[in-house]
């Protein structure tokens, strides 16, 4: 949520001058994205978003992100659509970033997700892991199980200043996945991040998923993990299986889940929980002075990981009902 | 340059209803303003910007800077103009804040103007201070003469810290500028933070100026005094005296500077530098843990200073070149 990298007004008009887009009429910093910079832009062609490309995204991955939306555009699925230059190019450099514009979506995102936004998210998930089948390129998912190990070793000692227990806790939870984690679920392009500022809605119709730079290549399930984490648990912590289930009946209304991806929901719902923990913990604990973006609280992610370790049958979440 | 409150979705949307804006489309927090949060907001009926005033803003002052805004676009100066709700009320509440809606006004701000740009900003402050001859209302200006004793009481135990000596710089500073201030100036409604952040262009032409939230009652030319440290020194602290002339004969194109104006510039023009010192030092001084905005440096203003001291006649800013 900051501007990172500011442009200058004449670096900008020589950016804008490569591509087809009419006169500037304003460019403002958002506070939106945490990892990147992001710019509304208003030019005689249209509204855009420009974004810059901060130190935490790897400038390889950015022809597989952009290559995605443009592929996920063009089979109707509503996302901001990289623009070319007139060289042909999405993606160029501005200010001493990677930076690319894309054509900005209308839309608000909830802050309390009702059980039918809930049903069109499942629904818009579904839609992005059957339109992404014929998707050409692959990116593996650093944050599954084996990215775990890793940010865990960069907290654990501190871990405990967060939580007591927290370390303890973490590590038999990494012990157990890493022996029950599937390996052969049906998989392919997961966009990994769908949280609720994510997803725009216009009254109560879903009108477009944004933020791609945690798309990669795992199991369709695993992405519905994390969507059942984001959207269905309570301010007090609570699950609400009314909002699993309708997140659970969009989804199928439009992919059915196979026997072993419904058995493997609650492991994954506990590696994806993980997983936010984690970052979120590495993130709390290395607060740079000076940051302009306030951390997060890893201690939610642990609190919904309780609930799903009590958790044995998908039906607890809504699913078959 | 932050966003100091979240608005959520259902609280927005019965703000919305209060007025004539039709459909919601869009909102997103802006990274712009020091003082207030702000959203760009679309809606079917167009764009504007959602202010939030923040704690640094006195509600009481806000009648006095929506009137000023209203009385000036009135008078075809483009700056945001304020809107009513269906109730005839241009200020309202939201998330916990005083909230206006205001026109959106698009253009670029420049970070290096030109003496073009100069021209421009002159020629706009002078239709300015004649726009608001018949403005009723009056706020006294609480950053001028009075003001700076108590800010620099604030800030002179630790001064040093910043730069050495400049506690004892400072003082002297405050004991001449009181005894040579002048009192009998022509008076009016100023802008008082015509910085280059606050004026937009498009292309070479002003096209509006925003940010009225330190506007009060205080002589003209202390206005130009503060324009020309805002935009006649280039980045090494030079003061550029070709942008002096233009901007100074931008101002008078419009609005002749009467003896007395032009014979107290050396001295407003110092007032100024001292103010914005003085504001500046007592931020740095006071970053609060987890800010959420860098501070800028007071130093540029002690040196901007440095300069205005050595200077006897207004024709060293380029007054009647």
């Amino acid at each position: 949520m900051a501007v990172y990298t500011d442009v200058g007004d004449e670096e900008l008009a020589a950016f804008l001058a490569t591509y087809d887009l009419g006169q500037l009429l304003s460019c403002k910093g958002i506070a939106e994205g945490v990892e990147n910079t992001n710019y509304f832009l208003h030019t005689s062609a249209g509204s855009f978003i420009l974004t810059l490309y901060e130190k935490r995204v790897n400038e390889a991955d950015l022809p597989f992100f952009l290559g995605l939306m443009e592929h996920l555009s063009a089979r109707g699925l509503t996302c901001p659509q990289p623009v070319r230059n007139r060289a042909g190019q999405a993606l160029g450099r501005l200010a001493g970033r990677p930076a690319v514009i894309v054509t900005f979506l209308e839309g608000i995102s909830v802050k309390r997700p009702s059980a039918r936004h809930c049903r069109a998210v499942g629904a818009a998930l579904a839609k992005l892991h059957l339109a992404s089948a014929d998707f050409p390129m692959e990116r593996p998912n650093a944050l599954s199980l084996a990215g775990w190990p890793p940010l865990f070793a960069a907290a654990e000692a501190q871990a405990d200043r967060v939580a007591p227990g927290l370390a303890e806790r973490t590590r038999r939870e990494l012990a157990h996945l890493s022996e029950v984690w599937p390996a052969t679920l049906p998989t392919g392009v997961i966009h990994a991040d769908l949280f609720t500022d994510n997803v725009f809605f216009l009254g109560s119709e879903l009108s477009g998923l944004i933020d791609f730079y945690f798309a990669c290549t795992d199991a369709f399930a695993y992405d519905l993990a994390i969507c059942l984490n984001a959207w269905c648990f309570e301010p007090d912590g609570a699950f609400n299986i009314t909002k699993g289930q309708a997140l659970m009946a969009g989804y199928e209304a439009v992919r059915r889940l196979s026997p072993p991806e419904v058995e493997a929901l609650p492991t994954l719902c506990r590696g994806s929980a993980l997983r936010f923990m984690l970052t979120r913990l590495v993130d709390w604990l290395n607060v740079p002075p000076g940051a302009l973006v306030k951390p997060k609280d890893p201690l939610e992610f642990d609190r919904k990981l309780a609930f799903h370790r009590r958790v044995s049958r998908a039906s607890e979440y809504g699913w078959g009902a």
